[in-house]
């Protein structure tokens, strides 16, 4: 036969656990969907459909539902990286594994003006997801991301300057809709954090940063939260942004006898600007 | 030919807008997909292909974004129902005009605390719409809709008593997770309304007694939550509640040596209870 | 407190079952997503909590894979009649039952040019759906649907002569795409049918008339389609029809020094037109 | 400020063309949804908002349509490498263009027995996907993917012989269910591809494969089928497989009285088995 296994690994996606923390005066709620990537010598499976040395994907899950149990489960980040330091510390031929978990985003419900002890909402606001990974004999790392975040401006946004040639008929703009489905992923430079305190900080950092920022362009909206996230956070070297531009397009009055005044847009979402930077602290 | 037309509608769907209203101190965002559906004399276009009558749906969006225009836009249900009103009174063959607009949820970005004039986040917690519904020569009338509305209690949910027999694995229990994605809809039994006031109203009342409710069964905590919107708004005299049962089902610790302490549970999406109701003031 | 109990129902959402009848030569596949509603006596579960009357969710999942086991499951529409009769015969209190059967499309895989025995590929091709009603010293009934079936047509379709005013921009053509994403649906008028053969009957007669059909509008076609449906297949005395038009626009070549030869479109979701009609049979 | 710009790139997602070659005895169709990617020399507008040597996003968008006019379209491979060519030899400053074009699927509807020259149905079958690769001075290179298509074998796969410890509680089987959602991606060794013929071996290989194999493990199924890939065509010296064990789990039938006979099984999405290699040509 003409090929050998170049690349191999495999785990189980979407492992999905919910977790009630019985304190005495309320209870905390946790909701991950859980993902197990792992590399390692499995290749006689691979080549020979030997499996002695696999881990079945149904015990993964099962790992995961045991270790919830006795895990406080107080962030994501902390959460996976103990499920990645159990896969290389129980198997001694697993090199790596990579656990990431996404967070289902629940507030409390509020009750009389206060939030309630039991209840709680769907908060939205953008999936927020922490990884863990442990190598035999290697670094262990962690990390987190927001992704489908939506952001709006409705003013404090141009674009000018371009190139205009053959291929160009949009109309520059000193004052358009800035509107973005943001994904933003980060690596920690320590295992030592307050990882939700660390979270809120680059959140706050860069949403308060899209609020305020004078755009010349997306991609330098883009750059100055980025920045903005590393000057926040020590605890970070480098931010990845992608921000891609869901446009807002300014609705043709003309036809009716009206001009459009940056009032009425055709909200779209095919197709969309794509820019994306990784930026690093100097 | 065997068949004759009986029931026929046409309109257009999805027409997406975006308004941005310029106050001095602040912007107003507003986006919204709107329904337009037409009953009236378009028989022949079906039968003959002769489109003497139509309204293209083109058109339909048109004049989704020149109203938009004027009008201020300041909810889904007043705007959904000048738009029913407008077809109505334009074009004499159309008998009746629905209208529904689902509405994106934004909330406004924090900047040191307070809430930005011109940025936005999403708020996630479910899609309210409103719509509007106009007919030549009779009545008009609005109503509302909260949907994809997550709400999940951690305990004050039994569920005991129902029927054993061949067909029954289920255990009882007297404390569960109580999940689901609510949707509910009304109609208002007057057009003298301040409608972001009355939906606040109703929205608080299904939450807050969701989450004080002790549940004896799905069924009982749909039927109480029904009951205190119609005590909380005098302006409906009836709603319509669909709340599925989202199973969190607890993990058997059994084959580990440990025990299920209400602690750890399978996150499912499928299968899923389906819980609905018309609750009716008396 | 204010309100009494008007309409209400329950049952359980989604619940999928695979199954494999192992013939000597080949094996069959069939996998179906059951939604399961009945209507019946269950209102003090409502109003006081009391669950006597109430058939777990969880038991009428059961059911369904109990059933599947001795059912041949030879079409969507039989299984969910059987089942419809089992709730209504099984259960006294329960007056009605609905049940509707969402069909996966799997295909063989071919080898070699010949179907594989055991082996299967999604056939795309729109969804299949069979329902069954059974009422308690009523009728019984069965219908079935496609849904979310593609079809395209890139001639023989114009529209001309509608209405031109004020909010009128679209121009008049006499060759344009014709796009649209088909919904479906029957009520059988006799229980003695061939499922399959009629289902296959009606797909084919809906999608030959789409294709050979003149079109002047998306209404003509609608009716058409209909109307050969009626005409191919007796045990059907009316058929739903809702045909969006998902548009494909004329791309503007003029700025580029290029003319549009009905040639090159800009592919659009959203917004769309909404044709819905029923056609019976005279 | 803390940060500097180490990776960025920007592009156009999403856009989507139709076209219609109007051959004298038939129409062909082709809708392709494109994604363009550049590099290049763009920081200005990411440190300073100066966008003079930025190409919008929307002249991107143009220019698909553009050239979608003169290219023939004959295979997403082809065109995306034509735009590729274009945007590197057109803009001095653009280092490397990515193109990638998701290929929606139709087939000709039969009409009486023979496919009808100019009307289509969705085709189901997964996504075929084409991209090209231009950089300036540099290697041009073209590649294929298939994603998001269903196979199931209803037997001749096992899974035996896997670690046993206190995580595991699934039994070994020696015939159950295999599904899976397959992507898999390739890069061709030449430019000189007829593309449709390559693309359609590699398919039928792998399908074959997974169709005729006696399956021992989900790896070993794969391992065999990049394995076949790569003897069927010669264009190709690696192949990358994605395919997800999404589970058949057997309905467990005895608090009824019955036997699980490899009959009914009840279908899950959630969690499934991740499984990817790449295979190389020794």
């Amino acid at each position: 036969m003409p090929g050998k296994l170049s690349i191999d690994s495999y785990g189980k996606s979407n492992v999905r656990v919910t977790k009630v923390i019985r304190l005495p005066d309320r209870h905390e709620l946790v909701e991950l969907s859980v993902n197990v990537q792992l590399w390692g010598d499995f290749s006689r499976s691979f080549t020979h459909g030997d499996n002695a040395s696999l881990i079945a994907t149904d015990s993964m899950k099962n790992t995961v539902y045991v270790l919830a149990k006795t895990h406080p489960m107080d962030s994501p980040e902390s959460f996976a990286l103990s499920l990645a330091d159990h896969f290389v510390t129980t198997y001694p031929h697993v090199r790596r594994a990579r656990i990431a978990a996404d967070q289902t985003s629940w507030r409390r419900i509020d009750v009389a003006g206060r939030p309630h002890p039991t209840a709680f909402e769907s908060a939205g606001a953008g999936i927020r997801a922490g990884w863990g990974l442990a190598a035999r004999d290697g670094p262990r790392s962690t990390g987190a991301s927001i992704s489908n975040l939506l952001l709006l401006k409705t003013t404090d946004s141009a674009f000018i300057g371009f190139i205009r040639d053959r291929y160009t008929t949009l109309p520059e703009t000193t004052d358009r809709i800035f509107a973005t489905e943001m994904s933003v992923n980060w690596t920690y430079e320590s295992l030592d954090i307050d990882y939700d305190a660390a979270f809120t900080r680059i959140r706050t950092a860069l949403l308060e940063t899209f609020a305020r920022h004078k755009s010349d362009a997306v991609q330098q909206t883009l750059f100055d939260m980025g920045q903005a996230a590393l000057d926040t956070e020590p605890s970070i070297n480098q931010i990845q942004i992608d921000m891609p531009n869901k446009h807002r397009v300014p609705f043709n009055f003309k036809p009716f006898g009206l001009e459009f005044d940056n009032d009425v847009y055709i909200t779209t979402d095919a197709p969309s600007g794509r820019i994306s930077a990784t930026i690093e602290r100097e």
